[in-house]
């Protein structure tokens, strides 16, 4: 079953969601994405018929996740090009759209570097405008594919660790079918113990200040039918604490040389407090997501975001009174930090999950070995 | 300064916030609090004619904190005694309104007291209500020369802790002007600071699911002149790494005969990233939150409160769907876990700041000979 959704590719997912899809003439050419920031209350559709326009609905989450965003790229590099836009120029728009997800650049380059070779090659825009969008599927159907072995893999590392079954699995932000190709890195392996029927609660961290685990990952959990409960990220102290928790699954947006994982701000609060605790924190994400040209984590860029993200509640309709069309909840002119992302260091990540298998312990030399061997062949 | 400020009592605060204030007739009597729930967008107050309404102002946390609990608890006594209604079914109720905060308890039985002493002496109800409404002022006018204390000793504590200067603290939920009859607990020290050209800046932690650090803390630092900022509560970890958070000040609910500190959810994953980090985690707090006869963290029973506060956004006004007159932000049928506190063992805490002192290395014994004696005479 699991094999039949990966094979999917870029259709429908388990959980019904079309998180992205191209469409050809006379709809398009166009990439249409599901606008994220309406879930859950809406599914509406965004429409992109230029990289211009997709790369306002990255900079703006309509659609994130770091696996989707490299197929978005992808597929935005393929955009211009099919229509005859200045590819270069798009290319450069669309990497610089978010700084800190690895996949976004590695999705980009992948589809510009197609471009460019069918284009030296045979001179021809059009050639390489296919060539640019049969890179993006192909990139969309590997993604999907990978989903598939992450949740294998997650799965068996489970059963190693936690050999009792009936799982109480504590996640972050959102990870599911709506930041990938596929099925998602760390939902994919809660959502692979749930069809194990190994999967007794998932603990969903609600992610401020956006909400993605409110919002999507509880959306994506009660459409798999799992049983989940909900909670603001703060609480997940008391879980620990009563040792309701057996593991912590994140994906991870960037993951450095040396191991240390780039993930949403409050993974790694998470991380201190599973060591504390003594429970393992797994880390879940293609090896598109480990950039060796980024030896350690203090040299990962963190992407600072706007104040009002954390000044304002952001209501669906309505109410805007603040700078960010929000409701304010904090005095006027009150400053805020409000980093994307947070930094775990290797030593507090007990393994790391890929298609290609696991990491662990997380080495930079364990690390490089995984990156640099051929994909392994493993059964869905 | 701080002196002036204690004596003023019931009065004006610092801040110019009246948390809660007696009224007699002709407008009274009636105990009027500041409505914070509507802060700090406004500044409306609430009537209270009689103990209901003030057991309702209670649970829907209109007044909240635990000292200012203990205060409201006590004048609601007096109300029911000088109103005529039924004093020992008022007295149940108020202290029933909320579990974890035993100072609620505290003052209200304090109240309750002096009104059964006072009746049994002169079998005059008339003097009995008197008697409670003494009773009541007392413990205000006690509580706003503790706050005065409290920053005192924080303040030389700090010093010692920090010698450098230039704190750097992060805090979590409210605890100033708001929760006391004085200038509060964590906040008063962390005043003390400013007032002393001693605060760098002082992280206020937002403090979901109510955001108190950004509706109430904010409110009273900005009106403060304080260097602040806010952040999620889940940044605090990203703080923490970059060696941004010199020291932790929170309040305690209810503090255990062990040394054990209830304290608004969020806590305990401060004091962990504390520990892991080096920091000083420090809880201020009155002697009358220690709880003798609860002997550890595992006796605190803890308040569990509605989902929809995790399930839904609360708006100031308007666009009211959900069960909980919020905005929706997970699927409908989301179950959510929503514990108002957490606890935090004495192991993870450095020092508990009182009135009447500071006890370092935390311990059952120094608690208890921090309780069992009588107030030091202390220079504000």
């Amino acid at each position: 079953m699991a094999d039949q959704q990966a094979q999917a590719g870029e259709d429908t997912r388990s959980t019904g969601i079309p998180v992205l899809r191209w469409e050809e003439p006379p709809e398009g050419p166009v990439l249409v994405l599901l606008d994220q920031t309406r879930l859950p209350a809406e599914e509406d559709e965004l429409v992109c018929t230029d990289a211009s326009a997709l790369v306002e609905a990255i900079r703006t989450l309509a659609v994130r996740g770091a696996p989707v965003l490299g197929i978005a790229g992808a597929y935005g590099v393929a955009l211009a090009a099919v229509r005859g836009f200045d590819v270069e120029e798009a290319a450069r728009a669309l990497e610089g759209a978010r700084p800190t997800a690895v996949n976004l650049s590695v999705g980009v380059r992948r589809a510009l570097s197609a471009y460019r070779s069918a284009l030296a090659g045979t001179g021809d825009t059009g050639a390489a405008a296919t060539a640019a969008l049969d890179a993006a599927r192909t990139l969309h159907r590997e993604d999907a594919e990978g989903s598939t072995r992450m949740g294998a893999h997650g799965l068996a590392l489970l059963g190693e660790l936690l050999p009792g079954g009936g799982h109480r699995i504590l996640t972050h932000c959102n990870t599911g079918a709506l930041v990938s190709g596929g099925e998602g890195t760390a939902f994919a392996v809660a959502l692979a113990a749930h069809r194990a029927g190994q999967l007794r609660r998932l603990w969903v961290d609600e992610t401020r200040p956006l909400l993605q685990g409110a919002r999507l990952t509880a959306y994506e959990a009660a459409r798999s039918g799992m049983a989940y409960t909900l909670l603001t990220d703060n609480a997940a102290g008391s879980l620990f604490a009563a040792g309701e928790v057996d593991a912590v699954l994140v994906g991870a947006d960037r993951i450095a040389a040396d191991g240390s994982v780039a993930n949403k701000v409050g993974s790694y609060p998470l991380a201190v407090l599973a060591r504390y605790h003594h429970v393992p924190f797994i880390v879940v994400a293609p090896v598109t997501t480990v950039d060796p040209h980024t030896p350690d984590g203090a040299s990962i860029e963190v992407e600072q975001r706007p104040g009002f993200e954390v000044t304002e509640m952001m209501a669906p309709r309505g109410s805007a009174t603040g700078a960010g069309n929000g409701i304010p909840v904090a005095p006027l002119g009150t400053r805020a930090y409000n980093p994307a992302f947070d930094v775990t260091p290797p030593e507090l990540v007990t393994a790391i999950v890929t298609e290609r298998g696991v990491v662990s312990p997380v080495t930079a030399q364990a690390l490089a070995d995984l990156c640099g061997r051929s994909p392994q062949v493993t059964t869905g």
